[in-house]
C-alpha cells in the first residue's frame, strides 16, 4: 500500500513537497533551484496551455520566440528593469569547454569568453522591445499582440516546487498599441481574461486587484494582479498583468507614425501567468489524500479498475471495460482503463485518489453478471453502483459536479477567510495564527508597508478591483485612507 | 508592390534569406547566431509541433520537462557525449550582475561566481539519464518513453535562419527499455514516424538511412536520419533517432530489476526533430513568388480578398465572403479575410502568394451580382471562376490536390536528382556542378570518407534502409564494396 502523506493540519508544507513529487507531479533535479516537471504533471501544463492559448488567440494574440540571451548592455535601458531584475540572473560568459589536463574532467576554456556577456531571460521585454523598434513604423503595424510560450530563469534563494523556482516555464504577452487608453484597456483585458480562465477551467476562485508601488513590476506603470488564497491562510500571487506606459518604448525607441503623419511612441503592455499555477491547484483543492483536479483540466478524467481473481474473469471485465472506455471516449471524455496484472486494486485505487482523477470506476464480476458498475466521486468520495447503461450519463453528469463543488468549497473557504480587521493587535494576531486575507485601510505609503511587513510578513496583495470607497484610518499610522486594501502572507 | 525577391537560379542562398524574412517566418536577432520566429513562422511550428505530438502520443510516449541547465560534471560521463557536444556550448558562470561603479552600466558580479559551471543544454541525455536512475528500479517501471520539446543551444559559427542557429527548438524524445531489441525497434519506429508524419502531412518526400560511423551521434551505437534534398541540390537532415545501446545507462548507472530478479542495465533510444523542417519546407516547396505551404500545414488555408470600389460594395462583399467563411469554417478550413482598407488588392495578392497560403480567393461586384467566384491555386497558379454555391467543394479538392501534387513535385525533383556514379571523376564534376543524391560504392571506412568530404564537401548523407546488395567497387579507392551509399553536400 502507499504510505499516508503528512496531514495538511500538522504540516502543510511538508504536506504540500511530498504530494507534488508523489502523485508524479514534479521533483527537485540535481541542478540547484530546478525543478523536473514529470509526465502527469507536465499533462496538467497541457492542458493548462491549451485552455489559455485558446483564449489569447481568440483575442486576436499571435503567439511567437524570441531569444533565450539577452545582451547585458539592453537590460541598462530601462532603468527600473535593470533594478528588478538585474540582480538574480544566469549570466553566460563563454562558449567553449575543454578537456582539462588530466584528460577526463573538463573545463571552460579561457579563451572562448564572450566580448559581451549574455543573461538567460529572467522576462523577455528588453528584448522584445528591442525587436519591436524594427517590426513597428506605422499606425497600420498596431495594435501589435504577441506572446510568447518560453522558459525563464531567476536565480532565487528559496526554491519550492512550482511555486519558486529558478527556472520555470510561462507565457509572456507583450503587446504595443497606438494609445495610452488602448494600453490600459489591454492591460484590464488579460487581467479579466486570467481571471475568467482561472476560474471556468482551474475551478480557482481569484481576487483581481491592482499592486502597490512597492509590489509592481520592474518597469511598469500599473501592475494588476490576480491573488489567491492557499488552504493554509497563505497568499500566492497567480498572474500579472502590467500598464507600461511608453517607458519600454522610450528606452528602446519604438515609435510609430500616427494617422496625422505624426512621429509617436507607442504604449505597451506585458502579462504572464507561469507553472505556478499548479501549484494553487494542489494548494487550494488537494486533500489529505491526494490531488483533487479540476475535470476540465485533468488528464484522466474516469480511470477504470477491473476486480479480478481469474484471468477468465479478467479478460470479461477488461473487455466490458474497453466498450464502457469507447462509449465515453465518444463523449469527448478522457478514459484510462489500469488492467496492470502487477498492482493489486487497492493499491491503484489510492494511487489515483492521490492523483487526483475526478471519477474512479471499479468492475467486478458481480457487477458485470448484473450489469451494475461502481462510480467513485473524488472530491466527496461520495460512491454509487449503477446500471452499466447508465454509466455515460452519471458521468456526464459528476464531471459537471465536481467542476462546480471544488470551486464551490475553494470560494466557500476564501470567503471565510477573508476577514475585515480595524485594529493592529488582531491584525497581528490573526496573520500569526491563521492567515487568510486581511482587509484593512492603509495610509497610501511605502513606508506604512513596509514597516508592516518587517512586523507581521504581511504584505499588500492588492488594491481590489471591486472594493468600494469607504472613509478610514490605516491601521498602522491612523492616517486617513478611503479604500481597504488586502494584506496577507505570501508564497 | 513588393519588390520581386532574387531568383533561385541566380542565387539560391540570397533567395531563401530574403524569403523567410519577408514572408514572416522568422529573423535574425541581434543576439549572435539566434533567431526570432515570428508570429507566421511560429504558427507553422505550432502546427507541425500539433501533428508529431499527437503522433508520439498515439505510439504511447508523454512529454515532460527537464532543466535547461546541466551541471558541467555530467557531460563527461558519457566519453564520447563530451567529445561531440562540450565544444560548443554556452557556459553560465556567474548567477548575479551589479551596477558598475559608473552608476549607470552593469558589470558581472565577482562575488557571485557558481562552484559548477553550468552549461545550457545542447541535448538533454546526461540530465534525463541521470534522472532516470531514479525513475527506474524494476521492469514494471519500463519502458520509459518521454519526450521534451524545448529550446536547445549549440554554439555555431556560421549560422543560418531555421537550418543552423545558436538556439532553436526541438523534440527529443528518451527512451529506455528492457531489452535490446526493443531499444532497437524504438529507434527503428521512430524513423518510420518521422517519415510518415513527414509525408503525409509536410509533404516531404525523405529518404531513410543509416549515418556512416563518422556521422553518428556522440554517444549513440546506431544513428538514423531521414535525409531531404532541396532544389539547389544540396542535401538536408531532417531528424535523426539513435539507439543509444547501454551507453547512457552504464555512463549514469541506470538498472532494473527483470522478472527473474537479477540487476541488469537498460537500453535506450533518442530522436529529435527541430525548427530546421521549416527551412526543409521553404527549400523544397518554395518558387521565386514566394512560399508554397503544404494544406495541412499552412496557418492559413484559404485567404479572401475583397474587390471593390465604394464603402457600399465592400460592404456587400465582406458579408457575402463572411458567408462563405462560416462555411468553410465549419468543414474544419482555416480561412483569412483581408479586408484591411490601407492596402490594395494587388499587394494583398503578392504577399499571400510570397506567403504560400495554398488557395486564394478574390470577390468583386461583377462575381456578386452573378453569385460567382475566383479562386487561385499557390501551387499551379491555376485560376477558376465557380458558382459560389460550390464553393467549398471546390477548395477541399483544391486543397487535397495541392497537398499531393507538391509531395509529388518534391519527389519527382528527388528522384531526377539522385543519381547512380561509378566514376570518381563524374563524382566530382555532378557534385560541383548540379549536386544531387549521388548514389556510389564505399569502402566503409572514416578514412576514404573523409577524403572524400575534402575533396569534394561531399559527406555520405547516409547508407539508405532500402538499398540492395550489391557487389561494387569504392569510388575512391576501388576497395571492394557490397552497398551503394549516398553522398551530397549537405547543409
Amino acid at each position: 500500500m502507499l504510505a499516508p502523506l503528512p496531514k495538511r493540519s500538522d504540516n502543510f508544507s511538508a504536506w504540500y513537497n511530498e504530494l507534488v513529487v508523489r502523485s508524479g507531479l514534479a521533483e527537485n533535479a540535481s541542478v540547484r533551484g530546478c525543478m523536473i516537471i514529470k509526465p502527469y504533471g507536465y499533462a496538467i501544463w497541457e492542458k493548462i496551455q491549451a485552455v489559455f492559448d485558446a483564449a489569447f488567440k481568440k483575442t486576436g494574440h499571435v503567439n511567437a520566440y524570441f531569444p533565450l540571451f539577452i545582451p547585458k548592455s539592453y537590460f541598462s535601458k530601462e532603468a527600473s528593469h535593470v533594478e528588478g531584475f538585474a540582480k538574480e540572473c544566469a549570466v553566460v560568459t563563454h562558449y567553449r569547454l575543454k578537456t582539462a589536463e588530466d584528460g577526463v574532467s573538463i573545463v571552460v576554456d579561457p579563451t572562448a569568453k564572450l566580448t559581451e556577456e549574455l543573461i538567460v531571460r529572467p522576462t523577455s521585454e528588453a528584448i522584445i522591445w528591442s525587436t519591436y523598434k524594427d517590426w513597428i513604423q506605422s499606425y497600420r503595424d498596431l495594435p501589435m499582440l504577441v506572446n510568447q510560450w518560453s522558459n525563464v530563469v531567476r536565480w532565487e534563494m528559496r526554491t519550492r516546487l512550482f511555486l519558486r523556482s529558478t527556472e520555470f516555464l510561462w507565457q509572456e504577452g507583450h503587446t504595443a498599441h497606438a494609445t495610452q487608453s488602448e494600453a490600459e484597456l489591454e492591460a484590464l483585458q488579460m487581467l479579466h481574461l486570467y481571471e475568467d480562465v482561472a476560474r471556468d477551467y482551474l475551478a480557482l476562485p481569484l481576487i483581481k486587484g491592482l499592486k502597490s508601488q512597492n509590489e509592481r513590476f520592474a518597469g511598469a506603470e500599473t501592475t494588476y494582479t490576480i491573488e489567491a488564497l492557499m488552504q493554509d491562510g497563505k497568499a500566492l500571487q497567480a498572474g500579472t498583468s502590467h500598464y507600461l506606459g511608453q517607458r519600454f518604448a522610450k528606452a528602446f525607441d519604438v515609435m510609430f507614425t500616427n494617422r496625422s503623419g505624426l512621429r509617436e511612441h507607442v504604449w505597451g503592455t506585458s502579462w504572464g501567468i507561469t507553472t505556478r499555477l499548479i501549484g494553487a491547484l494542489v494548494m487550494m483543492h488537494a486533500d489529505d489524500d491526494g490531488l483533487i483536479l479540476p475535470p476540465k483540466i485533468a488528464p484522466i478524467q474516469v480511470v477504470m479498475i477491473p476486480i479480478y481473481k481469474t484471468a477468465i474473469e479478467r479478460m470479461a471485465i477488461v473487455e466490458q471495460l474497453t466498450s464502457c472506455q469507447t462509449e465515453l471516449v465518444a463523449k469527448g471524455i478522457s478514459v484510462k482503463i489500469d488492467d496492470r496484472d502487477t498492482y493489486k486494486p487497492g493499491y491503484k485505487f489510492a494511487d489515483y485518489e492521490q492523483k487526483g482523477v475526478p471519477i474512479r470506476v471499479a468492475l467486478g464480476p458481480n457487477d458485470l453478471q448484473h450489469q451494475t458498475i461502481e462510480l467513485v466521486r473524488r472530491d466527496t468520495k461520495a460512491k454509487k453502483t449503477i446500471p452499466i447503461q447508465n454509466l455515460s450519463e452519471q458521468v456526464e453528469d459528476w464531471l459537471e459536479a465536481i467542476q462546480a463543488n471544488i470551486y464551490q468549497r475553494a470560494l466557500t473557504l476564501q470567503q471565510q477567510q477573508t476577514l475585515v480587521v480595524d485594529d493592529y493587535a488582531t491584525f497581528k494576531e490573526l496573520i500569526a495564527n491563521q492567515g487568510g486575507f486581511l482587509l484593512a485601510h492603509w495610509d497610501g505609503t511605502t513606508a506604512t508597508e513596509l514597516k508592516i511587513k518587517e512586523e507581521t510578513k504581511a504584505t499588500i496583495r492588492c488594491i481590489p478591483l471591486d472594493g468600494v470607497e469607504e472613509e478610514g484610518k490605516c491601521i498602522y499610522t491612523g492616517n486617513p485612507s478611503n479604500r481597504r486594501v488586502i494584506f496577507a502572507q505570501a508564497y
